[in-house]
């Protein structure tokens, strides 16, 4: 077995290090001079890099281009913004490098906090919550008669990877209708699918939720702008799990306050935090966790163990999981 | 046909009396003096109640043992706290009197509304709401360490009816482990079945989640006291959409001091609301809505068809739904 140099760069604790040191045994590894603060940062340039076979982490696309050996980078993410643009596809083209992604490793967590979002809503609990109310005064109807059920309500998921696929599943017992939105569908989906042409009409007609999973890329820059938010039927809630730069937020402030969006929860949003001053945190009916969706105990775990699988299968020339180039 | 005198008192909006005036066409429809405030109060009371067939509402169980004629009492809630009395159960079947109650009205909500405080939790929805950090940062980790999935997690449905099997469908596609317990299983659960014999050991050896659905009775008074919660392992949560009166609140707070429960979502208190100086009230993991679980939109149309669908069975002698006596 060839003896691989790997760069690991994504924030660790003293025991998943070692776990990953031992799954790498055999090979050698790299670790930065200067290590990520999350899984999500990029990576500092490192010397060490351009010596490298292979790369985990989130390693700077510069520094990917300097670096001769490397055949394989698996992005510690499910994102791959920083990788997803024309150049970097040519090089990776050219160089026959492959790049793959940690999605598997988040779609049941992001799936379960979207999900906690849809229920949380249904059930008015941040107004449940506060509500010190007997039975039958005007606040205990005004919370009792808000609640819903979720049966019989439409849900559009904008963007239907792994995640809007687990979603949909997840949903399924809620008696609910679910409809995707993808640019090509596979025919894997499971779910009625909608593309582009039928999207306004979809949208104009009325749905319950609009869950939005869309990746960053150049296509879906400001994908949710006046001109969509407009084109919604009052009422709709909005849900961001994706990116936040997919959202013009003054327009989502905007279809707010028109009533458009009856209330929106967002888990991403741009930039990260939103400045004290944004008004979005000042809207009553605007929900924001803090880019949470992917977390669940013994995350660094997983992600490891991710790699480690493909480690595995790159070293027998087997397919990649969650390949993306 | 024979004409009814049907006793209507519960809380109703106009055009839901018209839709209920329509339904019970051909019968008499005999409303109170005073209407009751909400769904779950008691009725008071009323002169009238003595000449009724047929009674819908809450009537109190002194006016329906001086009401001869009376065949049949709909109640317009799930609970029946106030028929569930050996003295009331020994009236009935002296006067052949039956009890429906309406609990598949508000199955679909309980069930929701518990599984939105188990995905709030798991989530950590509360915390996450109001952390403004940046990725990396401690107070970030903090949330999103705490995030979890649920996958492999366990469940105990203590009190399993129909709203705990419904709840265990709408967990299905989570992966948990779903255990109820019931004190006399009927062999229609579809879930592992424990029962007071194995109930402390089940306890003991550790579950995730509790989710009290007991309803109130004299066997469930303290159901969960201080010996109970002494058995239970570290770290638990603790559910309540039962009813207030089965959770001993004082030892509750101590088992939110030692740790033993580590967080409690509470939709029944006693009383409801607490009192504005409850130290539940102040607790960090305490969340307490105002009893809104069974709250869903058109409620009381909801109600009012399944009341019309049992008067049509009455009427043709066919077996009453949601029937307990």
């Amino acid at each position: 077995m060839e003896t691989l140099r790997i760069f690991v760069d994504f924030a660790m604790s003293p025991d998943v290090l070692a776990m990953l040191k031992r799954g790498i045994r055999g090979h050698e590894m790299v670790l930065p001079q200067t290590p990520a603060a999350s899984v999500l940062t990029k990576s500092e340039r490192d010397p060490q890099f351009a010596t490298v076979d292979v790369a985990f982490g989130q390693p700077d696309t510069g520094a990917i281009a300097e670096a001769p050996q490397l055949k394989w980078v698996h992005v510690s993410s499910s994102g791959i913004t920083r990788y997803d643009t024309p150049e970097f596809r040519a090089l990776a083209a050219q160089r026959n490098l492959m790049l793959s992604n940690s999605a598997s490793v988040y779609n049941e967590a992001c799936a379960a906090h979207v999900f906690s979002f849809i229920l949380a809503q249904a059930r008015k609990l941040p107004l449940a919550l506060k509500t010190r109310a007997a039975g039958g005064t005007p606040a205990w109807h005004a919370v009792r008669g808000a609640c819903k059920t979720l049966r019989g309500e439409t849900v559009l998921i904008v963007g239907y990877g792994a995640i809007g696929k687990r979603l949909a599943e997840l949903l399924r017992p809620f008696k609910m209708k679910v409809i995707a939105y993808r640019r090509k569908p596979r025919g894997d989906e499971r779910v009625p699918v909608i593309t582009e042409t039928q999207l306004a009409h979809t949208l104009a007609d009325g749905v319950d939720h609009i869950v939005n999973i869309l990746p960053e890329s150049t296509e879906t820059h400001r994908f949710f702008d006046a001109a969509r938010f407009a084109s919604i039927k009052p009422g709709t809630i909005f849900y961001n799990i994706g990116r936040g730069t997919t959202v013009d937020q003054v327009a989502l402030l905007d279809a707010l306050h028109s009533g458009r969006i009856a209330a929106a929860w967002l888990d991403v949003t741009d930039p990260e935090p939103l400045p004290d001053n944004h008004p979005l945190w000042a809207e009553a009916n605007c929900f924001i966790t803090p880019h949470v969706a992917g977390g669940h105990a013994d995350e660094a775990k997983t992600l490891v163990r991710h790699f480690l699988k493909n480690l595995k299968r790159y070293v027998r020339g087997e397919p990649l999981l969650d390949r993306i180039l």
